[in-house]
């Protein structure tokens, strides 16, 4: 598997995109992208667990049913949720007037919608953006359609891998968005995956979910969940495989590199949290069940007092055992061990002496790892989150200002 | 029922306390206090729920067996936490040597810790103040008790109360600690209230379990919960009422007199968040269950983004009904109407216009309502909350150092 240098979701077989800017940003920045493969894709999804859901994400829920589709329109700036029934035929809309442009189905077009919640959408500005759109969308046009989906976002997140699989070259693309309100008024992470393997829909799925499990869902800025929050995996099949149709070596190989994808991406999503100076990855160890595990490493994930730490480049574990402890997670208290980085702070639940100018030179780094070893049985489990700054506070104290 | 103006724990009859530096602290502020009874006093006690929990208190849950108890000494500025059998061992010796120099068995002295975590005690020290306290303790030392169990709290959290039962004037007083890591490496809030109440300890505990859920119980500054959390109830009966031995009005009367008591406290705790420039009260009404109710003013007192918003004096409904909708609560998301103050912001799920700059004046104020009502059921619940500032990263970002 080879990382293709600035690829992104245009770079499988088939595939087109781009962004525009077509007036729900008011500072004038690209706010609707499309993604469109030229034969109809198989497709899959994830969607956020939240009660409460975006009209966009909604429509996409149904659409996405039939199992196959030609394209995703994704517009920044306005969450297209919490505006009543308007909001749901606003959505309805625009697949409607995406499909007679695109001459498919209404239901062969998924919609995302992230922004501020609660603010009707310009449908003008909305459908003259999509003419744009597909009027102008191109076989490189991946860069432009990232850089449409992002809202606090400081850098665009996308990646493309390449290898083989039945003997044929294979590419998959991905692009992301997502700063805060992850785990994020934003109503806030979206994910389009791209590809060109046959594959069936059924095992896209599966792949999907299992990895989305193991990356996108492992991250946290701020343990918020959004109403808007989606991953997306459209498979066209034009690499022209035999196909995947079953759980083989070549399934294997396939969610191998969409794994690695999706790990990218989410990873950049923690690392560019809202006001974030550090990735932090908390990797807990011999749990005594796979719920203990998720359990340990999203209590310390969303621990402001945690966060608040690293940024200030304290190596406060206190907080990160205390954090283990209200986890709800069963644990035995004496058996904690807690490294941070190379350095041990914590054996059987109480304080070894270590280094502080050493702990001061792990803690400036951009990446930092936190390893919690429960000595509590055999499972494990990892997390992504970024610190917690006067920036975050600053961002999120005057977004809809 | 009335308020004794600058009243606090040594208010009741029979009751001595003091506060002393001795050490801990490095700043020279007093650091060791003593609330003792001069008769051995009924008692009762709530505890953290985390799994790990520090040794001061693992000995006061001990003590506290008996049912009875002639002092408590608590210090701040450390929270005998994580050090292992060290921890345990002077826990016990302050409660021994505590209890030759007020001549009563160990059982009758519960210990409380509050500071940093992982480093072990000064024993010299705080023997050395344990001694100073003993000899110092007078019936108006209230004051300096409570200032001697602060850490980053900004204001002394201190109250009595007046009032009659069967016929008889008796007080309840109360002090506590809290500002961070409330839901604090800290190891962090501690309340005692003392009483002349004659009242039977069994009495006395339920009266302190029902309140302390509706009040301690029910304020969130950063969601963590501490390891060294603790609300004591100390009654020794002086003020000669007959005695409440059942629940009848006497008992009702003063539970009644107890919950404003902790109220008074537990908001006073949040108001003092680390960082906090507001305090939010979060009201969930008609929702389909207790449990449901609860998880709802949970994840919207706990959300990073609502109080972030609310720091920044922005009326963003939209982070609320999304914390609403992940909470976890069976909800019904276009039945939800939320009011800020007297503002109404949504209803039935969706936007409502309204007056900015009448939000802007609402969210300008010190004390902040968020009505959330889920048109659900019967169920209701409260809490309260701070905004997050600034001033929490940067007093948290530092707090060992």
């Amino acid at each position: 598997m080879r990382v293709i240098e600035g690829g992104g979701v245009t770079y499988p077989e088939g595939f087109f995109a781009t962004g525009v800017a077509c007036g729900i940003k008011q500072n004038g920045k690209k706010d609707l992208a499309i993604v469109c493969s030229e034969d109809s894709a198989a497709v899959a999804g994830v969607f956020t667990t939240n009660a409460v859901k975006g009209h966009s994400l909604q429509v996409t829920m149904e659409h996405i049913k039939n199992g196959y589709a030609s394209a995703v329109i994704i517009n920044s700036g306005n969450a297209n949720a919490c505006v009543g029934e308007e909001g749901y035929k606003n959505a309805k809309e625009m697949a409607r007037y995406a499909s007679e442009l695109l001459e498919c189905s209404p239901e062969e077009i998924l919609i995302g919608s992230t922004g501020v919640i609660g603010v009707p959408l310009n449908m003008e500005a909305v459908l003259t953006g999509i003419d744009e759109a597909v009027s102008g969308m191109e076989p490189d046009g991946g860069h432009d359609a990232v850089e449409a989906i992002m809202t606090t976002d400081t850098i665009p997140k996308e990646i493309a891998v390449e290898f083989e699989i039945q003997g044929v070259k294979v590419v998959i693309g991905g692009m992301a968005k997502g700063s805060g309100m992850i785990h994020p008024n934003m109503a806030t992470m979206i994910g389009i995956i791209t590809t060109d393997v046959n594959i069936s829909r059924k095992l896209l799925e599966k792949a999907l979910k299992d990895v989305v499990k193991r990356t996108f869902n492992r991250i946290s800025v701020d343990g918020d969940t959004s109403v808007c929050d989606m991953v997306l995996a459209l498979a066209n099949g034009l690499a022209d495989n035999p196909g995947i149709v079953a759980e083989d070596k070549d399934y294997d190989e396939f969610k191998k590199a969409l794994e690695f994808v999706c790990t990218y991406l989410a990873r950049l999503i923690a690392k560019d949290g809202e006001g974030a100076t550090k990735l932090i990855e908390i990797i807990a160890e011999g749990a005594s069940s796979e719920d203990d595990a998720y359990k340990v490493v999203s209590a310390v994930a969303k621990s402001p007092l945690v966060k608040t730490a690293i940024f200030g480049e304290d190596a406060n574990w206190g907080r990160i055992i205390t954090a283990v402890g209200y986890s709800g997670a069963n644990i035995d208290p004496q058996k904690i061990d807690i490294n941070i980085g190379d350095i041990a702070v914590c054996r059987n639940g109480a304080a070894v002496p270590f280094d502080e100018e050493e702990a001061s030179k792990t803690l400036a780094r951009d990446e930092i790892k936190i390893y919690i070893k429960l000595n509590n049985g055999e499972f494990s489990d990892r997390m992504w989150t970024c610190d917690f700054s006067y920036d975050y506070v600053k961002i999120n104290g005057s977004y809809r200002s």
